[in-house]
């Protein structure tokens, strides 16, 4: 694919997201290359130190009591991975879910979970410097999670995400991600399952199946792929250099996988995050796990019923922050992406990967 | 209203947006008083000089060839307003307008147009200092360059917005705005569109008047009013101090309105752009104009199509840029509030306007 015009200048196009319904602007800055964009953190976050960090294992009673700790199987430390309510929560478990209108509006109270998963005891580890085995283990343990809160038939959705960096919205420099349980679908995540349902109902056959199978075929937008999964630098990238990683098995939840393919899982992710690290320089960036809402009856909310089991493939969204969003991304909900997908993804690959 | 709990404690609670269908957590934090939200950008905007600004008017060279100049009533300058096109276009005047698909892909080639109007010949002088009959010209630039591109029929929409400040994306400190026509909705614009359609279809009623309706039954979110406009801090407004403004005589389109409403638009626009900049410090902020898209035949676009004269109100959006967005913003495309508009509408209606 040649995306050159005459002298070496990238003429701009737009593309639509079949999966998210959004159209994208893809204009490649002229005379810039893909290796010219690093991380805007020019002032890297800095560690913390154990005596500073409340989530380190040498401050046990700065969080709240654990929902849930993984032993360390060297023994070193009293746990490997914790798992505490946030102290500061923007959801809570406590009281009546209350569903309510005023005039044309419509309220739920603020009811659900909002959990914090302690990737490592010391805050000298970040999640990028994790071995495969210990990553393995965090995936496990976002799985345990949202079985769990599963299981509350309050909860419309749980969200498991990973804010890396200032510039990504983490508050904290101790290696942590997520979890938030939530009363209603969040519009990003209803608007993918609006999609997959519709090509479904269409065509018999998944999204993102389909995708697999058309970026296969190209070929050009592929980061990453073994037997399990592929990674791809999306056809309609809203940011630059963001990557969807999909298992090649259709199926719609990620807890609903098994410890071989979260191995698996854990292979491809240090595989592209070391990638990512060295394209970009440890760039700020959220990681973010799509799966299938809890089922809800069609009797209750005919509105959020689909035969999710079919029409809908669980992934990970890992999205670098390196370029600032302005008035035109919020005012239109149309992103400018400087980098051309097909350009980050051979960049990407291109990069060497040795332990 | 009473939004405290026992002991000072403020439930969190999600609301339901009905114009841009998404949910918000509006979760006050414990203890903070609307009063202490202040701009996150410790270090100021600085203010260039005439001398190096590419917009001042001693640098006439520095920017493209005018598409428009608004002559100084008082003789100072050689131009009171400016527009030019974008140096570094997004979109591309030039060209063919092509629509082509790529297996499950659809792409648009980058066509459309990149203006920027220069809103005073000094770049001492920023929109929040101009006068209200210097705010009315630049309102009127605005309607000028809109009707102006909707004659192209390529373009599906005229997108007017302002970013102020760094942490609103703005690259030049020089007081400007933006125009881009592209040739496709952009998904915020598209949405809104639709939700107003549906009201419309059901109810024959306009949503945006039965939201000013209501909000003037209410009282506790208006910030401003008189007779012609209404400002309210949204009821599921996504960032705090949200401002929007709404005629309060129906009208689909912006730039269909005379000098007389725009000159009323001014003053609003001064009245609340102080109360911000007191109540805030000078934030940093986005300002979107939200019109109708140029019609287009039902027959060449039956998505795109609606009876838009009767369900569509234009309307403009102010977001100050005051907290940073994280990874669940991103992933879920559901915000978290810290502010309940409520207050933020109560904070702002008590700051002191003297001239």
């Amino acid at each position: 694919m040649n995306l050159n015009g005459a002298n070496g200048f990238i003429p701009s196009e737009m593309r639509w997201d079949p999966v998210g319904r959004t159209w994208t602007i893809i204009a490649p800055e002229r005379g810039r290359r893909p290796g010219s964009f690093i991380s805007l953190d020019e002032k890297r976050d800095e560690l913390m130190s154990d005596e500073d960090s409340p989530f380190s294992y040498l401050n046990e009673n700065a969080t709240p009591p654990a929902i849930l700790k993984i032993p360390d199987p060297e023994g070193k430390y009293p746990w490997k991975i914790k798992v505490v309510p946030n102290k500061y929560p923007v959801l809570r478990v406590e009281g009546n879910l209350e569903r309510s209108g005023e005039g044309l509006y419509d309220r739920v109270s603020g009811i659900g979970a909002h959990e914090v998963i302690i990737e490592h005891p010391t805050a000298q580890v970040q999640f990028t410097e994790l071995k495969v085995s210990e990553l393995c283990e965090v995936l496990k343990v976002y799985r345990q999670r949202i079985l769990d809160l599963k299981q509350d038939s309050r909860f419309r959705y749980i969200l498991v995400f990973k804010n890396h960096g200032r510039l990504a919205g983490a508050t904290m420099a101790h290696s942590h991600s997520q979890v938030v349980a939530m009363p209603e679908r969040p519009l990003a995540i209803q608007t993918i399952l609006n999609s997959a349902r519709e090509h479904f109902n269409r065509k018999e056959r998944c999204l993102f199946c389909d995708i697999i199978h058309h970026e296969r075929d190209m070929g050009v937008r592929i980061v990453y792929e073994d037997e399990n999964f592929v990674v791809i630098c999306p056809y309609a990238s809203q940011h630059p250099f963001e990557l969807l990683i999909m298992p090649k098995q259709h199926s719609f939840a990620y807890e609903n996988q098994d410890d071989r393919l979260l191995y698996s899982l854990a292979m491809v992710l240090r595989d592209v995050m070391t990638r990512l690290n060295r394209a970009l320089r440890q760039p700020a960036f959220n990681l973010v796990i799509m799966t299938a809402p809890p089922l809800v009856s069609k009797l209750t909310r005919p509105d959020y019923w689909s035969s999710i089991e079919q029409d809908f493939h669980w992934h990970i969204k890992i999205t670098p922050r390196i370029t600032y969003q302005a008035g035109f991304e919020w005012g239109s909900g149309m992103f400018i992406n400087p980098v051309a997908p097909e350009e980050a993804a051979a960049h990407l690959k291109s990069i060497t990967i040795y332990e």
